[in-house]
């Protein structure tokens, strides 16, 4: 936990979010500007700044996320219709905040390029 | 090894393809219709539909790919600017082959929504 962090304060119920999913490693919440009609961010429980720090020590965070995000899917009923994972990595992404998120996107059709 | 599998085929070098890595569980190469400076897909050289297949069993694939995409961003020198990790599932996210695939995207700003 970083106490500067905004998604350890939603993680510690400090800011409040919608929360789509959780055990005991990820937390999942709604977006708050969603960019289709599912879209939810999914974030470890651990604060790992973003994708660029996964390495050989940490690296089931990752795929911890990726498997929450599969079944947020099937939930959400968009497993069958598809969906779009993305990872944004630093200032030419335009990641936001420095905890590593996963953006779930589904529920209509996707253009590319992806930005 | 899917014998039908463009990916597969180009593995083996039965297509040709510029490559950008290898190790010795993933093979990552130049998209043929790069959408930014950088446009790498890497993939596994283990047969796998996408990412909705991800599961307990083999989730050391997909960080295998987060791995290697942030080795040939440092190669690439795009680690210090950014980039975007795009992993599309399904038809509403026009995932076109289905052998897993992570996009690397970077030496450009990238806009928002991904697609």
């Amino acid at each position: 936990m970083d106490k500067n962090c905004l998604f350890c304060k939603i993680i510690k119920g400090e800011i409040k979010a919608k929360i789509a999913y959780e055990n005991e490693k990820v937390f999942a919440f709604y977006d708050i500007n969603p960019q289709a009609p599912t879209h939810v961010l999914i974030i470890p429980k651990l604060h790992i700044s973003g994708a660029p720090e996964i390495d050989d020590n940490n690296r089931t965070v990752v795929s911890d996320l990726i498997i929450a995000a599969n079944e947020i899917a099937r939930q959400s009923g968009i497993d069958k219709t598809g969906y779009r994972l993305v990872l944004n990595c630093g200032p030419d992404a335009g990641q936001a905040v420095f905890h590593l998120h996963l953006h779930l996107l589904g529920g209509r059709k996707l253009n590319w390029p992806p930005g």
